[in-house]
This record gives structure tokens, sequence and C-alpha cells, in this order.
């Protein structure tokens, strides 16, 4: 509302309180104003209307929902259905051009505005969480798998001789399935087990670094294009030692591409990557969308020391994409704010001592223990030592200890893992023993649980009950060996939905 | 509602009227068990409320929408904003698992209902639209240019030594980057000029099948990955000759992609892909969610006569997916029908029949032809021979067509493009000269319009007066040298979006 | 967005396309600005964007949703749910002060001055439709009824010692009740039969204006308060003589209110209202915001030539009120504007026609007449005169014809009212012989259809293929008589909800 | 989804994680059963999409959302604005019929269905906060001082002769005026001054419960229809003495009307409401839903130890109405639940006793006091005895004063009422010296604050600071005379505004 208007409302209304009126909604407008200039976190978070006001002008700068027009191109974002219309705000035209996944796309000029605040907000974000290095960074509309392949494409397309990729073994798939569906191959590095000093069963792993080396020897620099290392991963494997691999990586000319899933929420992971980038070499750093800022599945941000890497990768992928991931996460940026992320953070922190703190206790109980794996924040594993210690076959073993994982999952707990170390399997012609445990013969089987971003103080204490529960019932039936071990839990799962609704 | 809520509710409103509203409740039930009995699109499009129902449903089956639960994963969809939740309608898990982005997730059986669904419908639609020999199709959650990549990368990995693309030239960049994407090498195969029998300086350009399989019996069917061809492209380019190119392929064991980004919607252009689909080797055809289904731009549906071919590019995508190029063809395809997406067909035929008699009387005007291509049905151009035809340096008549061009575009027509076959292009290396007419000399400039799914008649009387007035505009300038050949289109622009608003 | 905000985005993307992005904008807002100087319908309807801009811009300018504030009344608007936040847009203060319903209010400038322009919308759209002698009108929270009480409420207190309103019969039962609530004594004035010229049994009713010209002079003018007249009604009951009756109260000085509830969409109607407007004397006019507006249930237009009238029935309204109705009544007609409405009215006329054609063939297959009620412009009846014609017994007619009514509503025709003209019926003590029909001694029973605004051909189509199997099956059971008279309709109940969802 | 759309789903994902979808859907489903049941507010509060799937089932149930039927009637819910239709959830017949406010439709058994609950929830929830010897209550679709003249005319009715309403003074408009409005003669009783103890200038104010024994002597039974009495008011007045009343009333056969706007929220109120009820005569208590219970102004509960008199007053509404208040207080009493409404009561209780011991420290800072009234829990008033105590002209005092009031509005407080004390008020006729603070020469002026439901620490914190600042600077225009006395404020109120949007 402009002068004009408001002297036209004063007509209607006392012109006192259309000018008290007009001060709030130029108090919206500001926070725009500041956030163009800023490029950065809003202190604090926007509220749902001044999101959408947003939006709306956003919007209303796309050529499809300009009115008078016509449209003779072939792709004109026209929307038949009026809620999928609503859902995308008006914004129709997806982001980047044919050449460039960051391009500006002249009919859409809302569109790429909220594109490239939401690339400036992924740097300021990151550099919140205490990634300083990032130089660039972009929201890609693809996760953290098909980024990880984007990237392994952009440094093949720089070094097309070199075929192999070094990977420091991580049990989970979409990582491994980025080198081969890039065309390249793996060389699995195997983990090295620290054992615990008092002789008990358990350890953690980490990275070879003396194997890494011997590796590049062995290949040599111009085959290997990089390593993909991995910072966020189930405990007891810890983060990769990145700023060792960074400074190898400098010293012999390979690139090195950091998998930081969900890692940002994690402040020793953050800082070892910081250190990493500013003391060795980190061509770029992947990571999801979902799990560090609490948005749907679906994207990922790529960053990086280097302008060039970042605006690289981007024009990499050939076509326009899904402006969803970049929206979804340029709504929450603003909502959350800095303040809301960094309480966020600390809450993650303070929660994830305090789940490793209940769990210690009932591992106490059970005559188990949680595994010591300094450099992990967000996963602690619980040992299953006496769980089927009197079982001989392995085939049973492993069937045993994953019936207590599918009744952990049908009485509610979503995300436990339990792994026998037990299990082999074959990834597109690749063998993995103990696969899920990241080590051929990890020493006893275990159960990891996650404190990740956004998780409850009631989640923790519920997830604490419901284990102690399920351990005593599973412990029931290895008793009662004409039982058939089966899970009837329909009760239980009931008992969980029963208060489903009631979350508010 | 089941029968003791409705004895319940019968104690606060009158049996007979309840009963009445829950034969209407159950009539939506009916939907939803007919869609998974059916899996096909409903005859007749369903409406907003029955939609939200059924996601509502799906939803609820997804475990971040569960109460009484703990979430004990590193990834538990948590949303931080309620905007961004809702305008997901609670799905957050995305698509897909790390193996395979047409898996099922054990955590979002809803999210994982509707994916299979949306599969479905995409096959169902794509065979009711004519390509009949279709035997399976996916959804994937990125566009064209990355799907096709994507197809590449899958062949690639059957035949690894194979490097070469043979890729009939077409002047749209997201086609022949996903090659360069894909780390392979394009092997660019001119088109043919056919023209027109009268003399004139106009014609239209086909694919050179001569010149391909010389260019297969120079490489060798074993460096030759495969062919990409394209059916849909601007006027005056004619659909590739697919059936053709499927004969060679398989008569000499190459692959063959057909880029049909926006061709579902042209009924010559789908029964020429179902015909090479039966007679010859069709490995993958990929289509734009967008333009022929009319949704925001994200996705694509790669098809095949082959089950195995789309899950093996299904199974390549390495990680998850964002859920919501899926969720709005899943939406718009329930909403649209069979007889509503038949409609739309039938009223795009007519109306580009409209437009292309329209347009030839504005030819006649003004001394210029419509170009005449048979296999082109969706884009039509304009010959463009009087338009600067006395200037003889070719950058000053770049600059002035590209002038014309821009003048539209001010004007409200989005989508038109002008080519005076006079520009020079290097894409990542490769050089074409007259970017944009697809052939190196064409003879004419020239203007394109096309005829889209969804244009309405408006928008064609619209464009005929729009297009008339900028050419009298254009003319005028010409004529007047002393004026700087600038276009302050402010008021133009204004007067075409101060209707803006008013499109109900 | 002014220049500054469009200068720091022009350094994220190309100032050209923010500009024409701009243009955009600005139209948006030059829609508000045209509302706000001309007070009346747009032209042409506004998308929904344009609408949920208005609103949020509106909504930004109460109180409630400043921010930095501290509330410290009893009253400060806050509301729980973000559900019903959201569906209000944030608008929680309501309508009016506690002196006066159409009153500012300081605490909410926005909704105060939506609640302005709708009252000014409001004598708009009366004024487009016919009624141009309005010159003031509000509109109220409240609906027809309630309105018409608080009109008789503001007269009353004009004119305390008057106790009687003459009131010509209609049976409705909210118009009656109104005077009632109002704690005044109805004279119930009958109706006059004209009987059709053909000596049939048939005929209409209209206005005794000589038997009100008797009650007038038996009550005296100072003990009769006014006369409350009705034109909208159910055929045959034609529309009261307003014009008449505008006369007689102006010579009598006797207030006149009419009850127009759904009148506004019939232009005869509407003609006569706006004669007796000018020539004698009518108060107020009071119509249905749902009707004649296509809004939910709750509001209702009040208007008169004496702005006065007007302001005093608001002024009369103790407290504050919903500001649902107003708000419904505002969006509606900045998105139908004046040429939808225009083209709503055209299209209930020519469907009404359609719908009286249609009904006279049906009548004539069944050997009944459509009965002629010239000023009757929304209902036709159709007489039963061969049902049940040979069953004496009253009572057993009755139930039969009502049978009737019921099958039809079971089958999914609402609306329609089978008027046996054999039921009496007692409302806070006044009896009525023939309930329903207007008139004690209806010579036929009928049943009636409306054509109301809205309705489609669709519906007029299916409402005879209904009707005429109705019949059918009705006669059927007379036929069969030890089939018990009851109607098992689920099946077809189902068949009418199977299309249920299917409507778009 | 049945079993047998289970089964279809099973096809299409495993049958276990189906199972577990569908156990989560039939939770929320049998929070409908219980509710239905019970006809309580649930335990815990509902999330949104439970309540969104409960409001589209009730919606379907809607004859408007039927497909396959015609509507032939006058009134068929048509809504032409998707955007009116959503906000509603497609329920768009109101509530009532013509004859009953409270009465089901036929055509809407959906909507009827959510009526009747609300009606339920509300007796639940008036029981919960402590009024447990209410029998019935009905949402009224009209605000506080509508639903109290509807109650006085539900009375007039019974006993027509009586025509005065005795009224103890409370200094708020709306309830005056609805005895008016009802065309009934207010006898305005007095308030009685008790002066503190300790001889300082301040005092409560109660009910003369002697003058209204005198009062009712002269006047007779016979001519009185009722007192209504009010306990939500503004400090220093005290609640009304209802108890007494309520005896008084019984035993002179007088009707008695409780206006308790908003005071369901105060313990002490409720419980003294209570106390009445069981032991005197109360036919009605009316309360606010916004001030209540956190929705948009709109509606009331009325509610009695009597059942028929709340059908009665449901009974008098004459027509139908907007079925928006009643919606939006059912959709809120789900999501807020027993335990919500608990803890919202118990905030408030603690906030208001932090909020008087503040506001004492200020008091003592600036010379003041805060008067002690007993029987008021919701507003607490400060003496301004120390301000303009040297001006003389009471026109310029009252002039200092009000300013004070309107510099603390416009910096962001509102709700606060500076009450001089020398400010007289013509109402309908009536005079009222010293209007606002309820009694005719109350000897000290003062200001008011109310802590009400809804409130938050931080605003209370807010109030303080700039309460203080404000007096600050107001104190200094004071001291110099030279400056006029008005206040730009505009810098202030950019000040407050600027935070606007940042809340969440």
């Amino acid at each position: 509302m402009d002068y004009k208007t408001a002297a036209l409302a004063a007509q209607l209304v006392p012109a006192t309180y259309v000018q008290q009126g007009l001060d709030a909604v130029r108090a919206r407008h500001k926070l725009l104003t500041a956030l163009l200039a800023q490029r950065c976190l809003p202190d604090n978070g926007w509220d749902d209307a001044s999101v959408e006001t947003l939006l709306q002008t956003l919007s209303a700068m796309d050529s499809n929902n300009f009115g008078g027009c016509a449209g003779a191109g072939e792709r004109e974002a026209r929307v038949f259905s009026t809620l999928v219309a609503r859902r995308h705000f008006g914004l129709a035209h997806g982001v980047g051009r044919s050449g460039d996944v960051a391009a500006v796309q002249p009919k859409a000029a809302g569109s790429s505005l909220m594109v490239q605040l939401a690339n400036a907000l992924a740097k300021d974000v990151l550099r919140l969480a205490g990634m300083r290095a990032v130089q660039a960074a972009v929201v890609l509309p693809v996760a953290t798998g098909m980024s990880l392949m984007l990237v392994l494409l952009h440094l093949k397309a720089a070094k097309p001789a070199a075929r192999y990729v070094l990977w420091p073994r991580i049990d989970q798939k979409s990582c491994f399935k980025a080198i081969l569906a890039a065309g390249l191959t793996p060389l699995v590095l195997a983990n090295v087990l620290v054992r615990e000093p008092r002789g008990s069963c358990g350890g953690y792993l980490t990275t070879d670094v003396a194997g890494m080396v011997a590796l590049m020897e062995q290949y040599g620099s111009d085959s290997i294009l990089a390593v993909s290392s991995t910072t966020s991963c189930f405990a007891p494997r810890a983060y990769d030692a990145v700023k060792e691999i960074a400074e190898l990586c400098q010293q012999r000319n390979i690139a090195h591409v950091i998998n930081n899933a969900y890692g940002v929420q994690a402040s020793t992971c953050v800082h070892q990557i910081d250190m990493a980038m500013r003391t060795g070499r980190v061509d770029a750093v992947v990571q999801s969308l979902d799990k560090n800022f609490l948005v749907p599945v679906g994207g990922a941000i790529v960053c990086s020391a280097s302008r060039e890497v970042v605006d690289s990768v981007a024009k990499l992928y050939p076509g326009r994409a899904s402006a969803t991931p970049a929206l979804d996460f340029f709504i929450t940026m603003l909502q959350m704010g800095k303040n809301g992320y960094r309480r966020l953070l600390e809450e993650r922190k303070h929660l994830a001592a305090y789940m490793r703190e209940k769990l210690e206790m009932l591992a106490a109980e059970e005559g188990e223990r949680v595994l010591r794996v300094s450099t992990n924040e967000i996963s602690c594993a619980m040992t299953l030592a006496t769980f089927c210690s009197d079982v001989e076959d392995r085939q049973e073993k492993s069937r045993r200890l994953t019936m207590l994982g599918a009744m952990l999952f049908s009485r509610g707990v979503s995300g436990a893992r339990v792994v026998s170390c037990l299990d082999r399997k074959n990834i597109a012609g690749y063998d993995f023993d103990s696969f899920g445990a990241h080590y051929d013969e990890f020493p006893v089987a275990y159960v990891t649980f996650a404190c990740a971003l956004g998780m409850q103080r009631g989640e923790v204490d519920l997830l604490m009950t419901k284990l102690r529960k399920t351990i005593r019932d599973w412990r029931k039936k290895q008793k009662n060996a004409s039982t058939p071990c089966t899970d009837d839990s329909t009760q239980n799962r009931q008992d969980c939905r029963a208060r489903g609704a009631s979350t508010k």
C-alpha cells in the first residue's frame, strides 16, 4: 500500500487506524528488503503470513501468472489442477535452464529470485553451523546420492582418464551406487577396528590412512579420480579422517568429495570438515536437505571453498528441475531464522548426551555396553553380546537378532538398526561381509540409535521404555523354545497408534 | 465411517440423514478401491475433496505421521515448517530407497503406495494417448535432460566399451548436455533440408537416414552406444524418422532412446513412436511431465516396451528423491480422468489448426509464408523473408531480428522464437552454426509458435493481435533510421499486466 | 516491491526480468487502488492470488497480527488453532463495535476496511441487479430471519405503541417467527386465488390488496407497526404486490419491510421492488447472501432508499459479530465481478425457461399441468391431480404424496416440495391450514421446483430423468396394493452417490 | 480403508507395511468414534490432519457435496468461489432450520452432526471449567450482546407484561443495548464503592444488593422481567454478587441472566456462578466464544441448569445462521483437548499473579497503587492519582489523561484503558456520569490492564517496559508547557512493528 492507497482507505476508516495498519504492512515489506540486501538467514524466524506474502509476490513475477498474455511456447508452466498449483504457490517453471540448473529463467523472475536467495541462504547456514571455509553453495534438486554422482561426473569431465574412486567402506548403498552410476570403479578401503582398552569385545572403526596411502601408491594419481569420504555414519563407525585424507589428496593431486549427508547438525563433524577444507583438498561437500534442515526428502546442498566447483556442478546438470527442494529449504530457513537453527543444534546436542546416559543405564541392566565412539555425535550403539550368545548356528542367530529389530519397528521404534554382523550382501557385483557393520568381522552384534535434529525428549524416554519392554519380550520368547519365534504385535501396534493423532 | 460410528451418529442426527450422508462417504471410498483394483485413470476426474481425502489417508500411513512412536533413525522425515508440511500433505519421506528410486519404503507405506499408483497411471495414460506398445513406465523425479542422462548411464553400464551417441541435430541444449554429462561423446548428424516444391526459400528438416547408416558404418556397432533421436521439436524441423532409426538400431545392435519431451500431446508423433517400438528397437522413450500433463516442472516419464529397461533405470538411480513430481502427476491424473485428458488432446488438435489458419492469414498480409512441416503438429513457423531483407550486415540483421523477439516478449507474447539463422553457438566445445535452426544454413529467418496442451482460443487470438501490432511497430522503427532501435515497452507491458489478475 | 527492492533484486536476477515481474506485482496493486477509489464490483473477477494478496494485506493491518505488541485487553483476538486462524486469513476481530455492527474498530483497521468495502459492494451489486433506488446497504452477520427481526425491532423503537405486523401469508417459518421473536403480533392476511381461465383446478395466489386495506382500517395506523411483504416465494404464490402495498403504507404512515430473500436473481422481482421504493414507502428490503450471491449460509443484506434506516438497523445491533458473512461476500464479489454476476443472472433466466419447457413436456405425459404464475420467475409448480385421485382418506392421501417427496429426495433430487394441501400446522399458537400451500384450500396438490442461481443445465436434465422415473416407480407401488408403501431406495441412493465425487 | 482395500494395496506394497499404515488410519478413525460416543473434549488435542479428515468426512455428508444429484430448491448451498468453499471445508448449509437454530437439516447431515457435537462440547468444557451445574448449552451464531438480547426476548415471550430489566451498572455498551434492542426498559442500579481500609482514595465497586431489593419492591415482580447481572468486568468493579441476586430472583419470581462474557477463564468467577445456579435462580448464563476459547469473534454459548431454557432460546432464533462460530469452536475444542484447556487456565492464573506483582512494583515507583479487587481475577487497575493532579480544568485533565491512553495504544499496548472518571456519556437517552468507571464519582483516575487467556509472559514484560517508558514520556510532555500535547509516535510505532513479523 502506498500513500495514494492509504489516502483512499482513510476515506473509509480513520486515517490514524489506517496509518497504524500500514506501518505493519511496511514492516513486513522491510523483511524482504533486508533479505535481499543481506542474503542471509533472518535473526528471528518469519511467521507464516510473512512467508506467504513473499511467495505470492514472487509468484506474481512469473509469466505463467501474468494475465493478458499469450503463451506461444511449448512450455508455458500451465497447471491443470488447482490443488497442485496451490501447493506450489503458483510457481511452476521449476529451476534452471537447459544449460545450468542454477541459471535464471527469463519467464520466471520470481522463481529465479527465490533460487538465488536459497543458494545464498545455503551458504549462510553452513557457515553459521561452523563451515566457515565455505565460499559457495548450491541447493541441488536431487538428494545426496545423485548429488554425489553429479560431483563425480563433473570431476571426471576434467580428468577423463581416471576411473577409480577410493572409498573408505561405509555400509550405505546410495553413495556406493553413485560411484557405479557415474560409470566409475570403486576401490574399497577397509576400516580399522580400534579395540576398547579394557579387553572387551567392542571398539570403533576408523579410516585406515596408511591403507589409503598404499592404494594411492598402487593405482597412481593419474588413474584415481577421487576419494569419496564419509562423515555422517552409524556408530561404531567414526567420521572418516577427513583432514588427513584432504592432505593426502592435495599432495597427490587427487580430488576429494565428502559425503556429509547429515553431519551439519554435529559440531565436531562440521569442525573437522572445516579443518580439512582449510588445510587440504576438498573439492566438494554434499549434505542432505531433509536431515539437516527438516524438510521433506528431495534435495541436497553441494558446497565448496571454491565457487568454480559449485558453478561447474550446476552447469553440468542437463535441463530444468523441480523447484520444490529449493522452495522447501527457502521457506524453512526464513521460518527458522538464525536463532531457531542455533536453538535446534543446541537442543540436539543436549538430547544426544541424555540419550547416551539413558542408554548406558539400560545397557548396564542388560549386561551390555554402549560403544565409545568419540567422533560420532549423532549415533550410538549398544552391544548385544548376551543376545543369542548360546546359539551356534549363524543363520538362526541372524534370524533371531533380525526378529529383535522387527519387534522394535512394529512397536513404534523406527530407525533402530540391529546389526548381527552375520549378513553378507552383494551390491552390483561387489561382496560385503557383515553388511551394515562397515567391517568384515566386527566382534559383537549391536543395535544403533540416532539422536537426530528435531528429536524430542519425550521420544528418547519413549524409546527407552519401548526398548526395555521389547528386550524383555524377546528374551521371553527365546526361553520358551516351543513358542514359534514370531511377533504378534498387532496389539502393540495398536497401543502405539491409539495415541497416534494426539501429538499436538 | 463404519456401522458402529453410524449408529452413534444416529443418536445425534436422524438415522436416515446419517445414512444418506454415509452413502456419499462410501462413494468416495469406492473411488479408491477402484483405483487400487484397476490402476488406471478414472473415467471422470475426481473433485478436490476426494483427492485430499485420499492423500490424507496415504499420509496417515507414513511413520512420520504416526503418534506415540519414537524416531531413532538419522532420517525420520521430521518437518520444521507447517507451511512446508501442509504443501506436501504430510508426505515427507520422498520416494525410493538407497538402492532403487521405485522401491517401497518400510517407513512410508502411504508414499510408497502413491508412487506405485503414479507409475501405473503413467503407463495407462501413455497407452491412452496412443503408445499401446508401452509395457512399463516410471515417473522419474528428474526432468527430461537428467532422465535421458540416466537412461544413457544405464545403457553404458551394459556396454561399457561403447562411447559414442549418434545424435540427429536438434538445437536444444539439455539433450545434448545429457550425453556429455554421462561422459559420452556425441556424433552430430546434420539434418536434411527438404525444400518446398514451388521454388520458394522455405522447406523443412528431416532425419538424414542415409547419413546415419554411413556414420554407423564408420564407427561400428561396438563403439556406438545409442542413437538419441528426438520427436518433439520446433518447426521447421520435423520429428525424427524414429521408425527407420529403430529398424537400423535393431539390425545393428545399437540402443535407441527417443527424446519425446512434449510429444505425448500429438497423435501423429505418438503413433510414429508406437510403430517404432513395434517394428524396431526402442530401448526407452522419455517424456516431460510438465508439458504433457500440465504440472510444474520437475519430472519425466521413462517408458519402454520392456519392463526390464524401466526397472534398471530406476535401480540405477542412487538414493532417494523428491516425491513432488510423482505426487503432482498423481493428483493431476486423478483430477483429469480419461475423459479430461482426451478432451484436452482434442482441443489442442483443433486449436493448432485454428492457429495455423490465423497465422497463414497474417503471413499473407505480410508477404510471408507459414512453412509446411507435415510431421510437426505442435509448432509452426512463419518466414521473416521481408524483414531486414535490405540489411547486408549479418550482425546488424541478427540484432534487428532479435529485437523483434524481445518486443514480442515484452508485450506479453511468451514462447515465440525468432530464428535469424545467423547465430553461432559453442556448447561444451562443439560449434553449431545457425544455432536454433537445427541446420547450418537454413535459407530464411523465421519465427516459431507452438500450440501446446492447455492453450486457450483466446490466447491464439491475443497472439495474433499482438503479433500484428508488434510487426507494424517494428517495421516503423526500421523505417525511421534516426530512432535508436530500442523498445520502450513499459507502457505495453503495463497494458498487458493491467488485465493481469482478471483471468478468472 | 518498491524501487529499492527492485534494485536489490536486480543484483540477483537481470533487471529486465525483475522489471517485467514488478509490472505484474503493480498491476495487482492497482486492482486494490481501483477498488478503494470506485467501491464497486470490478468489471472482471479477480483470480485467487489477487484476492489472497489483498486479504493478507488487510490481515497485516489488524493488531492481532502485529508483532512486538502487548495485548492487555480482555479481547485481543488471539486464536488458538492454526487451522482456524488460516481459514479466517488471520482476521479475528470480527465486525462492529459494541455500539454499532457497521462501526470501525481501532484495533482492526484491516477488518474494518473490508467491512466498509463489503457494504459498498452490497449497494453496488443490488443496483447492478436493477434496484437502482437503493441508496444504502449493509451486510448483516445474520441471515434473513434475524435481519427481518432486527428491522422490526428498529421500527418498533421508533413507534413503541404499535404492536401489529400485517403479514400477507407466506408459508415459510422464519419470517413469521421473526415477527414473534421481536415481540410483535402478526395479522395474517390470506392470499387471493386467481383461478386459471380454462376452468381447470389450478391458479395462482396473489396479495389481497383490498383485504389489506380493510385490516388497516380495522386496526388503525397507530397500532400497525409495519407490513411485512414477501417477494421470493414458491409457485403458485406470486410475488406480493409490493408497489400497491408501498403506496398504501405511504398513505397511512405504516412502515413496509420487504422480505426479498432470494429475489435479487430475478429481474421482474427486482424491478417491482425498485418501483415500490420509488413510488411508495419501503423502509427496508432484506435479501439473503447465500441464495443470491452463492456463499455459505449466514448473512443478509439490508438495503433502503434511505441511509438513515440502514444506519439505524446497524446501530441497533448490540455488540460485535462474525466477519465471516461479510468476508465471504467480499471475496465472492471480487471474484465474480460485474461481468460474472451478469452472466450468472442471464444463465439462470434462460435455464428457468428451459426447465419450464421440459417440465411442461413431462406434465403433458402425465396428464398434469404446470401452473402459470406470471410473477414468479424462479419457482414453478406441476399439479399432482392424477396422483391419489382415487384415495378418499385425507391422511392416507397425504401420506402417499409425502412418500413421493421422500422418494425424490432419496434419489438425489433435493429441494423439490410436494404440497398435498392437506397438512395443518401450528406455529407458536397460530394455525395454518394446508401449510406449505400459502392458502387454506388450494384446489390441487402439486410439486414445486426452483431454478435458482448457479443451477446447471445438466441438473435440469437430471431432474427430469429422475422425476420421470420416480413417478413411474411411485405409480407402480400404488397399483400393487400388497406392496407396503415404503421406499427401499438404498440402491438408488448408491447409484446417485456412486458418481458422487466425479463432478469436476 | 477396509480389508478389501488393504488386500488390493498389498499387491503394490508389502502387506506388513500396509497393515502398519492401516493401523494408523484406524487410530484416527477411533478418535471420531470416541468423540461420538463420549461427546466430550478429548483428553489430548487432535492434530491438524485428524481434524481435517473428520471435517472432510462431515462435508461429504452434506448434499451440496454429493455428486449425481439435482438441486431443485431455492437454497442448494452452491458456492461460487473456491476460496470461500475451501475456507468452509465445503460446509455451506449453515446451521439450523427456519424454526430452530439448533435443529438438524435433512440436506446437511454432516453440518448437523458437527453442530450437535459442538453443543455437547460446549456443555462439557463449561463443566470442565467448573460450572458443574450446567445441564445444557448451545453455541449461538451471534456474539454476547445479541445472545443476551435473544435470552431476554425468550423471557419476554413467557412474561409479556413485564417490561423492566434490572441492571447493576456495568459500563459496557452491548449488554445495555441488548436490553434496549429487545424493546425493554433498563432500571440502572448504581454500584456501591467499598473504600480501601487505609483511607486511600481507591476502593472497589460491588453490587448494591439492598438497593436491588428496594427496586424490586418499588416496581414489583410482575413488571420486572429479569435481572441482568455481570461477572466479567474491568477492575475496580468486582463481579456482581450473583449468588445473592439469584436468591432474590428465586424468592421474587424474577428471571436472572448472567453476562459472563469472558469469565469462564477465571476460576472464582465460575465458582460463584455455579453456586448461584445451585442455590438460586439463574435462567441463563451467556459467555463469549472468542475470549474464553480463543476463536475469532462471532459466537457465544448460552447455558443453563435447565435444558428447556436453552432449547427455547434456540427455538426463538428465526431462521438459519452461519456455521462459522460453531465450527471454529468445534475445531478448537478438538485441538485443545481437556489437557490443553486446563493448561491454558493454569497458565493464565499464574500470569495474572505475575502481572499484578510487576504492576505493583511499577506503581510503587510512580507513587501510585494497584487497586485491590478480590473478586476480579482478570483485570487490575493502577491509580493515576499523581497524573494531572495539578490541573484544575476537568476538560483539560480528561484530554491529558486520554492522551496517555492514546500514547500507549500507538506504542503497541492494546487493551489498556485510561479511565479519567471525568467523561459523561449518553447511550440511547440514558446519561452516565464518569462513563467507563461504572460509578458516578469514582475518587481517582486509573488505568486498567487485563491478563486474559492466551496472554504470554513476554507480553507482560513488554507491557511493563512500554508502560514505564510511556509514563516517563508523558510526564516529560506535561512539564514542557510549550510543547503541544500531541504524540508523534510514528517512530515508536515503527519500532514496535519492526519486530512485527518475527514472532514465531
